[in-house]
């Protein structure tokens, strides 16, 4: 093992002549060594984090036939901004307004049928007069189907939380996204700051009070371009400076659209459950009036489910088109709104083997211009101060600075790696593929078991009520009534006891 | 502004007189500078990341008091392996089998009530003999007593899932976690072997081919002293290489518990809602064996309920201590477990501005030994080529060396900076302390309103069974029978429009 202890190396001035070559070899070679792309990050990297996985129901979705209006097939890659994609996902849409029709139309001819049968003239005994479907089972078949709604409320529920747990992480990855852009912004200018009022003050004190020696004053100036090479080379590294694009307005803007979106189903969420439980209560109580209006609002509620479950379908065959390979669209989006290097781009949303990281260069060279000034300063520590005890100060100063630049100069190389962003886009992309996408699915079986459970109780509720007791202002079918159920059932008793 | 062109560097010679100090500077200052422990990250850092904070719930649950079985109060800090925290713990969830035997008792005291007032002879009408709540209203309001536990048990679902999301994002982090680790760990190894092969074979090499000029052969070896320096250094930086806790094996441990945990749940759950809805089933078709049985299995449910209500109790309890405030367990757990320095883990847990970076200054060595090594060769270069053809290809495969160990180098920094571990180890405290947390108070609003609604089912069973037509066998009452209410009702109306 190379294990020699520290010692060694405090004796070593062996190197003396070749050091020199520093600050020439730091600047002659301004295009990469071929080395540097292929090697930056080739071994290093030992796999992608864990990452984000399309999932099945990604793939099923994606499979969903596109075609425009015309009913040509068109291209199922996600692309918003296209008439003939913006047509396809319309089409999804508008299958489930042809569901709609279709569910009006079956229970128009249902309940035409049941209304002829209905009208027919009562004769002989009760057997002949009700609905082959006693009002028995009609009831408890529109109860039934009323808790399927119930329950599909609670998965409604559940999704829509789903839905909003995965956009709060896109918004909170978009947040930590802008948190590290601002961070480089800022550390690089606080740095660069630093470097250049250090290169003002204490190195023009320096160079004053060494003036007698010439050669002494030569080293500060290598050390004084030293720095501004350095200040120059990070300055450059503050990619995201005049990018218009905010993150964190594009999270505003996210949360802002999901808080409405989130209110919209909670509504809908309730107007369901109010018109399932005012339904049942209404068949409990045998109640007309409330049944009357109960139907009416159950159409409504209808209608609002299947297009609900239209705007679901849609959402959900985009998303799946999206999240089946997000990465060729973001980064196009990203680089037409940003405008940045595509080089720097792919480094972020990619973060693999085979991309290089593009400041590897700068970074390797402002790593060299640090460690020079280092050695420079030094040996004007070894030189000057013996001689111009006055120098101390400033040249003690300076250091500190090298040191604060050198700590800050570690953070950046820890802030500019791709893995920081890289991570941000995965959650963002496991919050909107995985959560968002799992809670769309939950929201569309809400709307589909809300849309049966619907279909089916307007269905009953009119055969249902045709059982009703004759008296429109009946409001407690338990007391003192001959025609209560329970009442009539312990008249009976009572009659076959006597 | 500092921006020179990068032509002015290139003819910078004059700082030949002391970068030879830079090899010398490098191992003179084993100790740190006083401006690193101060300035590494003080002004950079830009306020920590958006992270985690305790919610409402947690301070809320924290104030629970806290007291032994000899009711002497303990503190509410987290610390599991005391008897006292465990004996408070113990009582929490021993509330709940208090509130079982009071819930058994009452149940009991009102069926053996109600069991009296049935045995009294029947006498009269049957306005008489009914219990004066009718058993219609009994009826109903054990539905709606099963429907409030349906509504409990879909609470239960979305409590389920949400526990089990926050314990895979414990174990997601602690993947990443370890996926960091790793990467430091391979990563140094990697870069010492290269540099090591290369100190063995091309250096060897090169001192053997330029043994004729005897002050080139001392630079070379003054490059293999550096080398074997920053080989060193970074072998010192693989801080988790014989750490014995792995951050997978303990996902592993919780991701098993949690499994079997989510199973439990999912089969209480399942076993509530097949009561609930056998009880209705039950109740819809009069059947008294149904009701009998499910009597028996709600009792049984109705005991695990509160069983599970006691654990969630304690649960929810110690899970508040630990979020309230989790750094103070954290570091000692870890510190327990892997033997690291405290500097080390206060970096990670911590990483704000006031804990400074522990391996600054190993890296500033590093960085200062690799740009050192670069002006050597940069110069071996210069000075031997011309005079030995065959030093060029050595020289070349150890600039390539040196490339490749700068790219690792600048992966190190990052890997081994706070932010991404520190990110991780937030995710996971969200995970555990925001969405655990919620499914933990979920479940427990589940274990509430199934005690209660299965204590209210079996008061009003029994009545409601009182209440059921004679007949035992007695299995669809909608078909043929004058003691079904639906078959009386039309037989009285039938009776009365004759």
């Amino acid at each position: 093992m190379l294990s020699p202890p520290c010692s060694v190396f405090s004796s070593s001035s062996s190197s003396s002549a070749f050091s020199a070559f520093s600050s020439r070899a730091i600047s002659s070679s301004p295009q990469p060594h071929p080395a540097w792309s292929s090697s930056g990050g080739q071994e290093a990297m030992g796999g992608p984090p864990p990452g984000f996985r399309p999932s099945g129901w990604v793939h099923l979705l994606h499979q969903v036939p596109h075609t425009n209006f015309q009913l040509r097939p068109v291209a199922s890659t996600f692309a918003p901004q296209e008439q003939d994609y913006q047509q396809a996902l319309l089409l999804v849409a508008a299958l489930a307004g042809l569901g709609l029709a279709v569910n009006l139309l079956v229970l128009g001819l249902y309940l035409l049928r049941s209304c002829c049968r209905c009208r027919r003239p009562k004769t002989g005994p009760p057997e002949v007069s009700g609905s082959p479907d006693g009002g028995g089972c009609v009831t408890w078949s529109c109860v039934a189907a009323l808790l399927l709604g119930c329950a599909g409320i609670g998965l409604g529920f559940y999704g829509n939380s789903e839905t909003s747990d995965g956009v709060s992480q896109l918004s909170f990855s978009l947040l930590h996204a802008n948190h590290t852009l601002s961070s480089i912004d800022r550390l690089v200018s606080e740095t660069v700051e630093r470097l250049g009022s250090a290169v003002r003050s204490e190195l023009t004190t320096l160079e004053e009070v060494m003036a007698p020696r010439t050669e002494l004053v030569a080293a500060a100036r290598g050390a004084r371009r030293q720095a501004e090479a350095v200040a120059q080379q990070l300055g450059e590294l503050a990619f995201w400076r005049d990018v218009p694009l905010s993150p964190i307005r594009v999270a505003e803007g996210v949360s802002f659209v999901e808080e409405y979106r989130w209110l919209a189903y909670i509504l809908l969420l309730l107007l369901d459950l109010l018109v399932c439980l005012f339904t049942l209560l209404g068949l409990a109580k045998q109640s007309k009036w409330l049944v009357i209006v109960m139907t009416v609002m159950s159409l409504l509620v209808l209608v609002l489910s299947w297009g609900s479950m239209g705007l679901e379908a849609a959402a959900a065959v985009g998303l799946s088109d999206f999240c089946s390979s997000p990465d060729p669209y973001v980064l196009n989006l990203t680089r037409a709104e940003t405008g940045l290097n595509p080089e720097i781009l792919h480094y972020y949303f990619l973060c693999n083997q085979v991309v290089s990281n593009p400041f590897q260069e700068k970074l390797t060279l402002s790593q060299r211009s640090l460690a020079s000034i280092y050695s420079q300063l030094q040996g004007l520590e070894r030189e000057a101060v013996p001689q111009f005890p006055a120098a101390q100060k400033p040249l003690l100063a300076l250091e500190e600075t090298l040191n604060v630049t050198e700590g800050n100069f570690h953070q950046l190389v820890a802030l500019l790696h791709c893995r920081g962003l890289h991570k941000d886009y995965g959650a963002a992309l496991r919050g909107l593929c995985e959560d968002s996408m799992e809670g769309l699915l939950f929201l569309l079986l809400f709307s589909l078991l809300s849309a049966l459970a619907l279909a089916t109780a307007l269905c009953s509720l009119p055969a249902a009520w045709a059982h009703f007791p004759a008296s429109d202002d009946y409001e407690d079918p338990e007391d003192d009534d001959p025609f209560n159920p329970q009442e009539s059932k312990r008249f009976v008793q009572w009659q076959s006891s006597i």
